[in-house]
């Protein structure tokens, strides 16, 4: 086994703020506890919760790193006392509590899944949060079936177009919102089957039109406040309605009439709160469903962006600015 | 086969208003359609939702009869052409789109359970409109299980009381509000867990005391309004929130990062409106289920008072007095 260096180059937030108070800081390489896994990285996904976590709302799990990232791609180089050799050497991607915007990180061994044959580091490192996040609030909470529609907001996110490739992978139509012709072009050409830009039209009668009056069957939401009751409005009976971010505002006013007549479902979910036995459950059933069409080539993230680890202040104003489409990663090995 | 007369004494509404509006009246003997029996009434269910449809508020579905009476006793005493020779004669309860308080009354094949022995018939026809309501949205929309707590309003109403006894028969405990001492002490007699008078005491803390602080596990509400913040603070972390009625009113205000981050899901549902199929699936499954628990003397509903056939005005009075405990019958037969 190389012998692992001492310290490394990670990025930290110096205090909560904008984007430049990410910054290049050096500290000692993490240690694997019972479980885990050392990952050299070579990449590292950015998403919004870092943003938050950035901002000084959303801080880290009671264990976790301080530092921003919940998802890598490198090398496994270590493991703790006991763990399984056979991981040494492979390449993984994995999500993690905290800390991947670093040289190395410690991952849970459960939920490390092998880099799928095809894909880049910076592809794999687009993988986890957005593909945990999608197929646990998709398939599972709102139990997404071949042959339903379902509604997604924010189109052309990271959620958004992982939300749109995986659906179209198992027979689902998709309707999703964007904020701009441009970005509801670049929503069609990633497989929606119906791109709604909100800013010149009401997503609510596009998606009545659409399903010929019926409504969709779920709708994956990150906006909630105003939105809530106009989502609710779009589901068919049997609706399902998962929250997995409230942009908009969290205190919200259903007609609990319409849920009880319509048989609708309201629920969410945070990722990052999970115990590693859920996470690990999760990737399990990701790597026996979704890996195999992976490596049929079924489907691979939209890549925006690439940044130099060094640069993650770059990466989050691209973030923030709102203009990308698919996912935003940093290269660092 | 017996002959059968060409009319009957039912019940009808003669315009929508109080308990006096209900009066006998003489009506032809229906006849089973397709996939239908018709049974000679020996005991009728009252149920709140007679109330209601006797004050305006809830028309009968298309195709139902405009009579009340949505859950019958009695005996098969014909099929439709074509239809299970073996069901004459047969004693039933069954729950019905409407037309139950009356002499005869028409049943979907499917609806139909044999009545339990050991139960006469006024206790089999206080069965299927609350035990459905209750098997469906507490087990299947709620999935409760052996070992979980369940908060229950209106701990003495036919629902609450039924509530109190599914939950025993499959070891799951109760926690019921009651609008006084003496409604308590009867919830607690059925078997209630605890039972909180909501009058005098906050049923929050009330939960939040019995459940060492974490919460129950399922809210089965008929409240709605201003209890449902209440309900949801309630509720342990991935808890379920079944509405099947909103007495205090429908526009509710919610935290949906609340229902987010503790995984919580809120659903409901109205079993009148679902599909014959649907009822008839119900059915199997409670047969399955349920019955042969009742056959070992497992649980019996919970009585309250029974009325002649002609006194339904006095048997809706007492419902809408709100004093009794348990269930309200017509005997008919």
């Amino acid at each position: 086994m190389t012998s692992l260096p001492a310290s490394m180059t990670a990025i930290a937030i110096r205090e909560p703020g904008g984007p430049e108070v990410l910054e290049p800081t050096t500290r000692p390489v993490p240690q694997p506890g019972p479980g885990e896994v050392l990952v050299r990285v070579a990449a590292a996904g950015v998403n919004r919760p870092d943003v938050l976590q950035r901002m000084g709302f959303y801080p880290p799990p009671p264990g976790a790193s301080d530092l921003p990232g919940l998802e890598i791609a490198g090398t496994v180089v270590a493991t703790a006392p006991g763990g399984d050799p056979e991981l040494l050497g492979q390449a993984v991607c994995a999500l993690v509590a905290g800390g991947g915007y670093a040289e190395y990180c410690v991952a849970p061994a459960g939920s490390c899944l092998p880099v799928p044959p095809g894909f880049s580091m910076e592809e794999a490192a687009a993988l986890p949060e957005t593909v945990f996040t999608v197929w646990h609030n998709l398939f599972e909470r709102a139990w997404v079936a071949e042959g339903e529609t379902v509604l997604i907001h924010g189109g052309t996110s990271g959620i958004g177009t992982t939300a749109i490739g995986l659906s179209k992978l198992f027979g689902i139509r998709t309707v999703v919102t964007c904020g701009s012709a441009e970005k509801c072009d670049a929503a069609r050409a990633l497989g929606a089957d119906l791109a709604v830009d909100y800013s010149s039209e009401d997503y609510v009668e596009a998606v009545k039109g659409f399903t010929g009056g019926k409504g969709v069957n779920a709708v994956l939401d990150m906006v909630g406040g105003d939105y809530l009751p106009r989502n609710l409005a779009c589901l068919a009976d049997d609706g399902r309605h998962v929250t997995i971010a409230f942009q908009r505002g969290a205190k919200v006013e259903i007609d609990i009439a319409d849920v009880m007549r319509r048989r609708l479902t309201l629920t969410g979910s945070t990722l990052r709160a999970r115990s590693a036995d859920f996470k690990a459950a999760l990737a399990d059933e990701i790597h026996g469903t979704l890996w195999p069409r992976l490596a049929e080539g079924g489907w691979k993230p939209a890549m925006d962006e690439s940044f130099p680890l060094a640069e993650a202040s770059a990466a989050h104003a691209r973030m923030q600015a709102g203009a990308h489409v698919g996912k935003i990663v940093l290269r660092v090995g």
